[in-house]
C-alpha cells in the first residue's frame, strides 16, 4: 500500500510501504477512504516532534471502512464505515476510567505520533471497540473527518475547559482550523459576542460567516485596547488562545477579565510568562490540555440534528496520492486560503476524463447554486464506484435521489447533499447539473 | 482610639486617631474584642502595596461588638458579636450576583487596604449585612478570627479552586498559616494523602498533628523527587502553592499529574515561567485568586459542628495594645514559631494580678491536661468581665459547667473549651485548674 511517511526533518515521501495487519485480538485494520493534514503533522515534519522517528506514517484523522477485525473486537465487523478518532483508549485504565482518554496508559495520542497513523491506504487501529466510532447513515463524511480531531480539540479544551456560558464574551486568538472549531462549537452554549481575533483578513471573513460577533486584525489594531474598548474595560469572560506562541498567550492574560478562564489550545514549544503578579487576585482559570474526544458521541448528534456544520472548514479536496501537493497547500495556508484539507481515496474508482479530474480540485462548498448554470459532483465524495451526476433538476427531494437507479451512485448523491448541509429526508437543493458526460474506464 | 497606622514603608504606629463614624446609612462601626495580623500587613509594612497609603490602619481579620449601625443596617443591631469578612460586598452588582465578591464593584478587599482596617479600637464596615457575619452564641472567638480571611482562603482558593476529591493526593508547599488553613479544610474533600512541603521543621511537625500524611522539608530533600516517588511518577491531583514566589510555584508545575489541578493561593510579586511547553497536553487546570469569602456560611458550620478547629492555629495572644510587640513576634515567625496571634481587646475587664498576665501570653492551646497540673484560662477569651476559674475538676460536662455560677464568667468558659475543640453538649474536658487567686481591682 502507499503510505505518507516522515523521513527525518523537513522530510516526508510518499511510499510504499508494508499494509498493516491485526497485531491484537483488539486492533481494527481500516481502509482509509478520507484523511486530512493537521497543523500538527508541519510541526512534526519541522521535526519539533522528537517521538516521531523516520519511517513513521503520519496523520491521525479521518474515515475509512473496516478490512480486517481482531478475534476480541466486539463493536466493529469488516465493511462498517468507521470514524477514526485521534486518541486511542483503552477504556479500563484508570485514566480512561475518569474519561481522560488522552491520558490511557495505553494509548493517548499515538496515531501518526507513536505509531503509523491515517495518511495511508490502511491503517491498524488498537482498542478499537473505544477508539473508532460507526458512522451514521447517509452522514457528510467529509464533516466527520473534522471530528477525529479538530471538533472535539475546539469543543474539549477551548469551550468547555473555558467555561463558555450563555451571554459570555468570549475572545479567541487564532483564526486557524482549530480556532474555528472553537467558534463552531462554542456557540452551542450561546455566547453573547464572539470576537476572533488573527492576523490574515481572509480567516477574519470567514470567521464572521462562521458566527463571529466582532474581528480583530491583529497588525492593523492592537487587540489588547480593542478588546477592552469592546468589553467597557472589563476584558472577556473566557480568552481562548489557538495559535501555541507566547505573544498570543500574552494577549490572553491581558485581556481575561475577573473571575474569568483563559483556555489554552494551542501546541506550545516554549515557555510562557505567566504575569501572576497580577493576575493572582483576579480568580482567574487557566486550563490547558489534549483533547480526549469524549465529546466525539455528542459531535456526532450535533452534527447530525444539523446543529454544527464542520465540513464548512473543508477548503480544498485532493486525491489521497496527491498527498504532496495537498500539504504543499496546507503548508502554504495564508497564501492557498486553505483551511482544511480532504485526502480521499477512490476505491475501485473508474478513471474520469481530465477535464472531470481538474473539476475535483476546485470542487467546494455549494450553498447556493454554482454559478455557471451547472457543476461536476465530485468524484472524492464517492465510495465505492463513481460516476459523475447527469441530471437537469432543481430542488430534487432528497427521496427522489435515493430511488433514481440508472447508474448513479446514491451514497455518493447524498454524501454530497448532506455535505451542503441542507439534505435531510424529505429536504432537497437546488442544482442545475450539466448534460451526461462520458467516462474512460479506469 | 488606637490604631495601628501604615506611616509609609517599613514604619507603623500604635497611634490616637479619630475613631469611625457611620458615612453611609450601609455602614455598621464595630468595637473590635479580637484581631489578628496577617502576611499581607507585613507585605503592606515593606512598602509591596501602593495602594496602601500612609495613616491608613492596617488589618483585614477580626470579631467585634456592634457599637453603632446606619440607618439602612437590617440585620445587625448595637451589642450584638459579629466576625468580619476580610472582603466588603454590596451583594448587589453583577460580580456580587455571582458570588464573586473579591471584585464587588463598591467592595471587596478594601479593609486595612483602601480604607481603615481593624487592627484598632474601632472600624468602620461598609455594606455590612453583607460584610458581617453574626457570632453564634457559644462559639469560640479566637478560631472565628481564623474565618475572616485564611480559612476562607484556605478553602475557597486552594482546596475547592483546586478541585480536592476523595481519595486525591495533594501537596501543599508553604506551612505558613493559609498553608495550615488549606491543610485543615481540604480535610472535608477527604484526599487520601496530603503531603506538606516547607522548610521549617516545626511546621512540618505541626501539619502532621493538623493531618498531613506525609512531610517533605525543603532543603534537607528535593521535594520534585520526593513527590514523584511517592506518587510512583505520577504526580499529585492537586498542588496548592502557599509561598508566593517563582520557587514554590515551579514546584507546583513540576509535580502536578496529568488531569491534575495546580492552586496558586500565594500572592505573588513577581512573573513567573510557566512550562506550557510541557504543561500543554497534561490537562491540567490552573486556579489564582482573592478569597471571595463565600464559604464563610459553610466554615461556621463546620467549626460549630467541630469538624475543623481552626482555634489550633493560634501561637501567640496578646492584648491589642501590645500590637507592635505582637508585629515583632509575627515578624520573625519562624524564629518565635508563630502560625497566628491573636490581639483580645479586655473591655472593661478587672486588673489581673501580674502573675496571672504573665500568664496570659503563654496561654497556649491545651488538648490534654496541662503539665503543671494546672493552668490560668486566658482572660483575653472573655469578653466582658473576666476572672479565673476556681476550679478543682475533672472531665466537667458543659451542661455542668454551664450551670455553675459562683463568680465564674460561663461565656469565658465555654469559650475556651470550645476552643479546645472538645466542647460540645454533653462532651467534657479534662482540666485541673490552680486554688482560686485573687483579682486585684481594675
Amino acid at each position: 500500500m502507499k503510505a505518507l511517511v516522515y523521513q527525518g526533518p523537513g522530510q516526508k515521501d510518499w511510499i510504499e510501504k508494508e499494509r498493516p495487519v491485526i497485531a491484537k485480538p483488539t486492533d481494527v485494520i481500516v481502509r482509509m477512504t478520507k484523511t486530512t493534514i493537521c497543523g500538527t503533522d508541519l510541526h512534526i515534519l519541522k521535526g519539533d516532534v522528537p517521538a516521531v522517528t523516520p519511517g513513521r506514517t503520519l496523520g491521525h484523522e479521518g474515515v475509512g471502512v473496516v478490512a480486517e477485525v481482531g478475534s476480541a473486537v466486539r463493536n466493529f465487523k469488516e465493511g462498517d464505515a468507521v470514524l477514526i478518532s485521534c486518541v486511542t483508549s483503552c477504556g479500563s485504565c484508570p485514566n480512561c476510567k475518569r474519561q481522560l482518554y488522552a491520558h490511557c496508559s495505553d494509548g493517548g495520542w499515538i496515531l501518526g505520533h507513536k505509531i503509523d497513523g491515517t495518511q495511508a491506504e490502511y491503517v491498524r487501529i488498537p482498542h478499537a471497540d473505544n477508539s473508532l466510532y460507526p458512522i451514521p447513515a447517509g452522514a457528510d463524511e467529509e464533516a466527520l473527518v473534522m471530528l477525529s480531531d479538530i471538533m472535539p480539540t475546539g469543543l474539549e479544551i477551548g469551550v468547555q475547559a473555558g467555561h463558555v456560558k450563555p451571554g459570555d464574551t468570549i475572545a479567541i486568538i487564532g483564526a486557524g482550523p482549530v480556532g474555528m472549531s472553537v467558534l463552531l462549537t462554542s456557540q452551542f452554549y450561546s455566547p453573547g459576542r464572539i470576537v476572533m481575533i488573527d492576523m490574515d483578513p481572509a480567516r477574519l471573513e470567514l470567521a464572521v460567516q462562521f458566527g463571529a460577533t466582532d474581528t480583530i486584525q491583529v497588525g492593523a489594531e492592537d487587540p489588547v485596547a480593542r478588546i477592552m474598548e469592546l468589553t467597557e474595560n472589563l476584558g472577556v469572560d473566557v480568552a481562548i488562545e489557538a495559535v501555541g506562541v507566547p505573544a498570543t498567550f500574552d494577549i490572553c492574560q491581558k485581556i481575561v477579565s475577573a473571575g474569568g478562564n483563559i483556555a489554552n489550545v494551542g501546541v506550545h514549544g516554549k515557555p510562557v510568562e505567566l504575569h501572576i503578579e497580577e493576575l493572582w487576585i483576579k480568580n482567574i482559570n487557566i486550563a490547558m490540555g489534549l483533547v480526549c474526544t469524549n465529546t466525539t458521541p455528542m459531535l456526532l448528534k450535533t452534527l447530525q440534528s444539523g446543529k454544527v456544520d464542520p465540513g464548512k472548514l473543508v477548503t480544498h479536496r485532493f486525491k489521497l496520492d496527491e498527498i504532496m501537493d495537498a500539504y504543499e497547500v496546507f503548508g502554504n495556508a495564508a497564501r492557498e486560503k486553505a483551511m482544511k484539507v480532504i485526502l480521499a481515496k477512490i476505491v475501485q474508482a473508474r478513471r474520469l476524463p481530465a477535464q472531470a479530474e481538474s473539476g475535483l480540485r476546485s470542487c467546494t462548498h455549494y450553498e447556493k447554486p454554482p454559478p455557471k448554470g451547472g457543476f461536476l459532483l465530485s468524484a472524492e465524495c464517492i465510495t465505492p464506484p463513481a460516476i459523475c451526476i447527469p441530471l437537469n433538476a432543481k430542488c430534487l427531494p432528497l427521496s427522489a435521489l435515493w430511488s433514481m437507479s440508472s447508474g448513479i451512485c446514491i451514497a455518493l448523491f447524498a454524501s454530497c447533499i448532506l455535505r451542503s448541509g441542507k439534505c435531510r429526508k424529505g429536504n432537497g437543493i437546488c442544482i442545475t447539473l450539466p448534460a451526461p458526460r462520458p467516462l474512460e474506464a479506469a
